[in-house]
C-alpha cells in the first residue's frame, strides 16, 4: 500500500478541507485532481451510500466550457450523438470520439443556453482536444475551464437532505434536468443525476468560495439523516454498469464497443468528426463489447491491470473492474468480450493475481 | 497520509514489477500513470543520486508520435522554439503554447528523421491537443502514442553503468543528442538527459516486452557502483532549477514567466500557433517570472497548494514547489514573483501552513 505524495499538481478541491476533516483514508487522481475513494472502508462506505445519504467531492469532474456563436456546431462535431432536439435545462451523457471514432471521454453536457455548454468530463484533458478543434477550424467559440466543481448528493435520503436547503422545488427536477437555485447569493444548477443508482444529485458549484459554505451546510442540515462524506462506490458503480473512462474503455475503443450505442446517432450526427470511422460499426455492431461477469471464489483483489478472459484456452477478452459485492455475495465486475462468447451464461475463466477462476457472462448488470 | 487506491486507469508502466521489488514507498500520478516518488526516504534518495547511479522509472514522459510529410510543419505550429535548425538525433526543449501563449506542456522534442518526431511530454494529455490541431487543419501526418517508455539513468557514475550494457559509445553521447543502440535485437534510442543535473541519459524503452529484462540487465551490471531504484527527487530538481509542469507552471503562464524566453524565438518560429500572443511578451518580457527562494527557518513541509509571497502586505507572488535542502542547509523553493520584488537578495514573507516564514529572492538556483 503505497503512499500518495502531495504536490501543487494534483490539485486540491474547493472541499478538500472538508473532505480531510471528514477523514479521507485514500484517494485517486483523476484529471489532474485529488479524488477520494475510502472513508470508513470500501464496503462499510457502499452499505451507508445503500441506506443514507452521502455528499461527494467530484470536483474532479472539470467543466469544459463552449461560449459564443458556434458553441452549438462545435459540441456537436465532438460527439456522435444527436443534439438538435436538446434543449437548456438538460443534461446529455455523451461519448465523445476522435476522426476514428475512438472514445476520448464519456462526459455528460449540459446545455446551458443556446451559445453556452458545459462538457462534465470523465478522466482525460479532453480541455485540449476542444482547444485543438476550435483552434484548427476556427470557430467563433471560447473553451475555458471555468471555476466550477460539482459536489454530489447521493443516496436514498438525498431528496430530503437537499430540500433542506435548497427548498422542495428540488423535488421536481427530473432525471438528467437541472434547475438553478441560489446559495448566499450565487445561482448554482442543480441536476438530478450522479455517479451511482442509488438516485441524488449534483450540484454545479460555481465560485470555489462558497465550496465550503455549501459543504457545512449539507452536513448541518442532514445530521440525523446521518449523512457522511463519501465518494464513488467501487463496489456499487461496478453493480450498476457505471463506466470508468481509463478503467473500462479508453481510446481504443468505439461507443458501441462500450455498449454506449444508444447513445449514438450516427446517422443524423451531421458534423461529427468521428461520424465517418462510425458508420460502419453502426450498421454492422462491435466485435467485443462491454459486459457484466461475475467471478466465482473468494474476494478478487483490486483490479489494477486488465485480467485476460479465456475459453479453450485461448483469450476472449479482458476484466477491468472488480470487486466482491457484499449484497450479491458474489465477485462483480466489468469486463470487454469478444462476440463470440459475449452471451448470457457463457462460461469463462479470467487469470487474477491470485490464479484462474471462473467467470459467467451476464447481459445485464446487478442493479 | 493517504494511500493511493489502484486502479487499472491509473497505468502501470514496463517497469512497475521492477519498481516494486526495489521496495517504493510512495507515489504520484503523472500524465495518469504510476510515478514512483521515494524508495529509502525522499533525503536518502537525494544523497544517493549525488553520489551514485539510479535508475529511473520515467514511463510517465509518454511520447507522441508525428509520423508523415507534414510532421515537422506541425511540430513548429505547437512550439515558439525555431525548428529549421534541428538535424536527426538532436533533443530540444520545447515551450508549448496554445493560441493565448499560455503553456501547454514543456516537452523535449525528439527529431528521428525530417519526418517523424517524438515529443517526451510533461504531465497533460498534450495528445488530445496535437490531434486537435491536426485534424483542424487537415494535415497529412499520423499523430499517436506508440510503446515507448523512458527509463532514466541518473547521477555521476551514469556513463560507467550505461558503458557495460550498451559500450564505451555512450560515452560519446552529447548533451540534448541521442544516438541508436540494441538491446536484445530491440533498437533503442539513448540521449544525455534526464530530470536531474547528477549527468545521466534517457533511454527511450521502444517495446514493453524489454523493459524488465533491461531494467534486470542495468542492475545486474551496476552492483558494485552501487546502483538503486530511484526517481525525480524532489530536493534535487528544487536545487537545480528543474521546473514541474502543473506545479511551477499552469496554462496561465506565457514561456517568458517560466523563464524560458531563451527558448523562445518568436520572431522567427513562423507557423507556430502562439506567435501573434507572444510577440509583445517577447519584446517587453513578463511583469512575473519564476525565481529561486530561498525560505528561513526549520524543514518547511510540503508544497501541496501556491504558498503567497507577501512584501509590505500585499501579495507579490506565489511559491509552488518547496524541500529542505541537507546540502544548503535552507529550504530551497520554486516561486513566481512579480516584477517589482524578483530582483537577487529582495525580501519578502511567505506563507506557509506552519506560519509566515522570510524568503528571499535569487537570480540563480543552487546547482
Amino acid at each position: 500500500m503505497a503512499i500518495i505524495s502531495p504536490s501543487r499538481r494534483l490539485r486540491r478541491t474547493p472541499f478538500s478541507d472538508g473532505v480531510e476533516a471528514a477523514g479521507v483514508k485514500a484517494y485517486t487522481v483523476y484529471n489532474r485532481m485529488l479524488l477520494p475513494t475510502v472513508f470508513e472502508s470500501v464496503e462499510a462506505d457502499y452499505r451507508h451510500l445503500k441506506d443514507h445519504v452521502q455528499i461527494w467531492d467530484v470536483a474532479v469532474e472539470r467543466q469544459v466550457e463552449l461560449r459564443g456563436p458556434d458553441a452549438g456546431r462545435l459540441m456537436q462535431m465532438l460527439t456522435p450523438r444527436d443534439l438538435r432536439r436538446m434543449l437548456p435545462g438538460q443534461c446529455y451523457y455523451v461519448p465523445i470520439v476522435d476522426e476514428t471514432g475512438g472514445m476520448l471521454n464519456d462526459p455528460v453536457a449540459v446545455k446551458l443556453s443556446e451559445d453556452r455548454w458545459w462538457i462534465s468530463i470523465a478522466d482525460s484533458d479532453l480541455l485540449l482536444w476542444v482547444k485543438g478543434i476550435a483552434n484548427g477550424y476556427r470557430l467563433d467559440v471560447l473553451v475555458d475551464e471555468p471555476d466550477v466543481s460539482p459536489l454530489a448528493i447521493q443516496g436514498p435520503k438525498s431528496d430530503d437532505l437537499l430540500a433542506r436547503v435548497f427548498g422542495d422545488r428540488v423535488r421536481d427536477i427530473r432525471f438528467f434536468k437541472f434547475d438553478m437555485f441560489e446559495f448566499e447569493g450565487q445561482d448554482l444548477a442543480i441536476a438530478r443525476s450522479g455517479y451511482s443508482k442509488q438516485g441524488g444529485f449534483e450540484i454545479y458549484v460555481e465560485n470555489s468560495e462558497i465550496g465550503m459554505p455549501l459543504w457545512n451546510a449539507l452536513f448541518a442540515a442532514g445530521e440525523d439523516l446521518n449523512v457522511r462524506a463519501g465518494c464513488p462506490n467501487g463496489i456499487e458503480r461496478i453493480e450498476g454498469g457505471l463506466l470508468s473512462y481509463g478503467n473500462d474503455m479508453t481510446d481504443d475503443n468505439t461507443p458501441h464497443e462500450c455498449g454506449l450505442g444508444r447513445f449514438c446517432d450516427t446517422q443524423t450526427a451531421i458534423g461529427c468528426i468521428g461520424r465517418d470511422a462510425l458508420l460502419r460499426v453502426a450498421k454492422e455492431g462491435p466485435v467485443q463489447q462491454v459486459r457484466a461477469i461475475s467471478i466465482g471464489g473468494d474476494p478478487v483483489p483490486g483490479c489494477d491491470r486488465p485480467w485476460p478472459l479465456y475459453a479453450g484456452g485461448k483469450k476472449r477478452g479482458q476484466v477491468t473492474s472488480a470487486a466482491w459485492s457484499p449484497d450479491f455475495k458474489t465477485n462483480v465486475s466489468i469486463g470487454m468480450v469478444r462476440m463470440t462468447h459475449w452471451d448470457e451464461g457463457t462460461e469463462l475463466e479470467v487469470e487474477t493475481p491470485e490464479g484462474m477462476r471462473p467467470a459467467v457472462v451476464h447481459e445485464t448488470f446487478w442493479i
